[in-house]
């Protein structure tokens, strides 16, 4: 069986330390200077999924773009900082080497994880009413970066414009989503989709402006066992931006699955240049 | 003249090294079982904005509170993780020695600075209608932790149940608040105001389970010239869960000027019990 290109991006062995892991960047997932940032942030989940030490399942994830990720090898590490009884506290770097041969930080990230328990629950975002999946149809872009290839995207609702022409609207987004090809849900490929959403300017403006996240927080609602339940079902996503000011705007996000359950919400600050 | 409480509280020493800060707790932020986790927040930017390779101002903050701050005196690491032209990343800890003299993390978090630039700019999210602050009154309770004598809070909606009754409601708080003695805001003060809000499940669930938050991100859209001008005058704050699952829940919150500038956007992920 051929590996998935998600888990073939994803491979990372053990390093020199029992906290270090090691990888490359995958073409499969390239952007325009850099990796598709999702997937950078899965790497920093993909390390704690892979670390002795873990406890309990994620809850919390932080991601720091510090500087665009070279195509090539890079070290991740990831630090236990404190463990509790039922949650367990991560702060993780990812490095490259630079032309000197310096090990230099292009992303900084910390996650919590947590044994989850069953208590009294609540869903106070509840999915938006929105065209079936069989109503819609897969999104396809000539000259589109590679990774977006790796999605199958059906946007019901502010679509990338197909007018750059700086006719200013809304920022909210709706859509379908799921790998491509189709993959079974787990944390690493949640994390990534929970920046699928193209930067909001683009759709604010109806303007192509310079622009990419700079830092990203996701809460994950859902349990591992949730996640294999929606297997490689669609997923509904909802981007949204509140603020674009000196440089940068930030996005807010949620993702259901295709039956309503509220699987992360997330957040994310993204710099643009005019 | 005497100085204010909350700058007592952020008093920093410089440590052994360039990136370590020596400070210790104040009774005046004291919560239940520790500091007012916005006094701990701020404590990170405080380091941040006192390191003399610091370039820029804050735009995004995450806090992860890893354990219980004890009473007494603790040491920060702010580190530069890298610094770019305009922009700079730092990862923070706070430590206490245990009883066995070893340092134990209380608290991590990632702080992003920035140089501010002037570009096309927009408020997606505007200040909602509310009573002026002149027809509200200052809340004021009986037994209350120390820390909530430190603001001037006034609920325009979505105060603190009155009764602990178990009937189910909305989860959206409004208020306008300020520092009590009255201080020019700044980024430690917004930062700490962010996590005014109390824990959203007691008014959803008009229960009083146990919680605390344990991840905590804020945006800042302002510049420190822009928080100069708010001066000591009143925030409007408003704060609102999405989902409560498997013993957390996340809340999101926005902070503006009295005359409607967006001055913070947060997030935080809240453990509770039951």
């Amino acid at each position: 069986m051929t590996k998935h290109p998600f888990d073939h991006a994803l491979l990372l062995t053990s390093g020199s330390s029992g906290n270090t892991f090691l990888g490359a960047t995958s073409p499969a997932y390239w952007n325009m200077v850099g990796p598709f940032g999702g997937y950078t942030a899965a790497l920093a989940v993909q390390a704690v999924m892979q670390h002795p030490a873990l406890l309990g399942e994620p809850v919390a994830l932080t991601v720091n773009f510090v500087s665009a990720t070279n195509e090539g090898p890079f070290t991740i590490t990831a630090t236990p900082a404190r463990t509790n009884r039922s949650t367990q506290h991560w702060v993780i770097s990812l490095s490259q080497r630079n032309a000197a041969g310096e090990p230099e930080v292009a992303m900084t990230a910390t996650v919590m994880t947590a044994l989850r328990r069953d208590t009294w629950q609540a869903n106070d975002m509840p999915m938006p009413v929105v065209p079936p999946i069989s109503d819609t149809a897969r999104d396809h872009r000539h000259g589109s970066p590679v990774w977006l290839e790796r999605y199958d995207m059906r946007f019901v609702g502010g679509s990338i414009p197909a007018q750059f022409d700086g006719r200013e609207a809304g920022s909210l987004t709706q859509l379908w989503m799921r790998d491509e090809p189709p993959r079974p849900l787990d944390f690493v490929s949640l994390t990534a989709m929970a920046d699928v959403f193209y930067p909001r300017i683009w759709l604010r403006r109806a303007k192509r402006v310079a622009a990419g996240t700079v830092s990203m927080t996701t809460y994950f609602h859902a349990s591992q066992a949730q996640l294999a339940d929606v297997g490689t079902r669609y997923l509904l996503g909802q981007a949204q931006a509140q603020a674009f000011r000196h440089g940068f705007f930030d996005q807010t996000a949620q993702l259901w699955s295709e039956y309503g359950t509220l699987l992360a919400t997330s957040t994310q600050l993204v710099y643009y240049k005019e």
